[in-house]
């Protein structure tokens, strides 16, 4: 099965040999505060480490088993029956599922090429009570691979200022750019004052470390470090630790750079297979960087079919509306019902020109005949 | 500070060079799987190590990052606002705090020197609605140090299966064991039906490593691991792959011959100074095992008073009312409040002897003058 569904590094993306030496020095260096219980909110030299990156105190840093851990509790925090949550549509399938599961009134914000539209979330706000706050990933989107605009940062920067309004940054994604350079995030266009920064090193140095991070305004923090304590006392440091050793002996930018090439190589044969295999009124996404590609096909079938007919043909994909709210609420999904996300992160360059080529036989045989 | 408060091991304890030595032997051995996202459940050897210790199929072990962790799932799994739960009095305080913030309806049941009357566990039963399930910690409880002796597992086990009565078995402390022969656990008298088995490395191998697990009912397994890769896809493996290494190694049983004896040690000097220290009508419990020490007296302060004073003369532990849900609910505490938790497991056996005298001292200064 050639898999476009799995937004994942490919496993020769992983430093397997250098995080081994890593975790053992690590241990080596700091074995009893690692192997001991300690502060909720993470590995203190890593915390103190990503505060000085970010311009923070360590307080405000929050490091959890991936920042999914981190979307948890900020959630379980913030988020009661009822409570309004604002989303870009599409999005992340798990914090829906999440925001679902709290009982959320998820109010889904239009976007277009340039990302989410400042004026949706101001119609939103209008349109009701105040919101837990908005979920955002600016940068190479899941599943778009849409980033926001340098004009609507600042707009919706502004929004979040001027409107009381917190915005969940999420930016797993940011680093991983092959083309271009890098926008200024929202959080930094505030000060971080207002915004909740995620991000992870899943994209940067491997998935299974589990260590992704939120930089919080103060008294959240320290909101969210108390549910963390309740729920495990401590995060495990040795992965947080493995980590800050990677960092420390400046592994961290060329094993970037060496993933990036191999990833900008499987964007690219991602972007030159859709432009030959794909019928005319098809239309998709050229991201800079991240993992996925949104591609529509109009006059396709729904992608609900074609994903049957192309896992009979050995490919597989997630139908766009397994990222739209309504569909996490049963409603048979209103959104997506003719887009597909193809991941292009875990498969090789020959096996996506295969993979887009029989998605696009698939999609012309079951375009209608034309008039 | 001489700390009678911290319920953990002793540095000493932790086999720092070789778990770093493990960490990169396992990164070496599995790295890609380890570095990866996996199974929700746990590191997949781990879980077969495990499953082939407990005599189950891997799927029913759900690897957590420390059981703690694991006894949140359970209780957002099974628990909704005035459910009924039933808890030894005293238990274990981070399970009572996670009840009282689901809304559930803790019901204590009273323990005498054999652990839990099983006959409190008949009268909660037919006091009621049934209950979510009933959590006890068998062997060398926390915080009583109190053992439930055979035929009162046998009792509790027919009663598990007569009343359809989940049980979950907390076992971080049944290795940890200074005397005597191993108890059966309440698992082994059912076979596994009908108990929730729930056990870690935090107290055997360390505490940092973060790597508790759950022996479940097989329905309850897949959906505790549900939530598990619902809240952070999968665990950090890193942790689990390095425990597993040391087992592997078979450093494990030697490790904890080593840690039992340095405990032995801190158990013997409390027990001594408690006889030499305390007024004649202190008692308190005599554990074969584990990390405490329940200290009852009558004829002093209250241990809110007591401890004030304490940690004024450099001594700290913690008050016996923590350990009741009804202090947890706001209600002023009711039971524990002439009694101490004494943790011996972090000091060493001069600095026990020095704390319990301090304590001593209180004790008489602050007991009435005999008529």
């Amino acid at each position: 099965m050639i898999s476009f569904a799995r937004g994942v590094p490919a496993p020769e993306c992983l430093a397997v040999e250098e995080l081994a030496d890593c975790a053992r020095a690590a241990l080596e260096r700091d074995g009893r505060a690692i192997l001991s219980y300690g502060p909720g909110g993470g590995y203190g030299p890593l915390r103190e480490w990503l505060a000085e990156r970010h311009g923070v105190e360590p307080s405000r840093v929050v490091i959890t088993s991936g920042s999914l851990q981190g979307f948890v509790f900020l959630a379980e925090q913030l988020v009661r029956p009822g409570t309004r949550v604002l989303v870009e549509a599409p999005t992340y399938d798990r914090p829906l599922k999440i925001l679902t599961r709290l009982g959320a009134e998820i109010v889904p914000l239009e976007m277009d090429d340039e990302g989410l539209l400042p004026e949706a979330v101001e119609e939103a706000l209008d349109a009701g009570d105040a919101p837990a706050f908005l979920y955002t990933i600016p940068t190479f989107q899941n599943p778009s691979g849409r980033t926001l605009s340098v004009e609507r940062r600042l707009r919706i920067a502004e929004l979040a200022r001027a409107r009381d309004l917190l915005v969940l940054e999420d930016d797993p994604y940011g680093l991983v750019r092959y083309d271009g350079d890098p926008l200024p995030s929202i959080f930094e266009l505030t000060r971080g004052k207002g915004v909740a920064y995620a991000s992870s090193f899943s994209k940067t140095i491997a998935p299974g470390v589990r260590v992704g991070y939120f930089v919080l305004p103060p008294e959240l923090a320290a909101d969210i470090e108390a549910l963390a304590v309740s729920t495990y006392i401590s995060p495990p440091y040795l992965s947080q630790a493995t980590v800050l050793e990677f960092l420390r002996r400046e592994s961290f930018e060329p094993n970037l750079e060496r993933v990036n090439g191999l990833l900008r190589e499987r964007r690219d044969a991602m972007l030159e297979a859709l432009a030959r295999e794909m019928p005319d009124d098809a239309s998709w996404t050229r991201p800079d960087g991240g993992y996925f590609v949104w591609l529509e096909l109009p006059s396709g079938p729904p992608s609900t079919e074609l994903l049957v007919e192309a896992e009979e043909a050995g490919v597989t994909f997630v139908k766009g509306g397994d990222f739209f709210a309504d569909a996490q609420r049963g409603h048979g999904g209103r959104g997506g019902e003719k887009a597909l996300r193809l991941a292009f992160s875990f498969v090789s360059p020959d096996e996506i020109a295969e993979g887009v080529s029989a998605l696009g036989s698939l999609a012309r045989t079951s375009a209608p005949a034309p008039l």
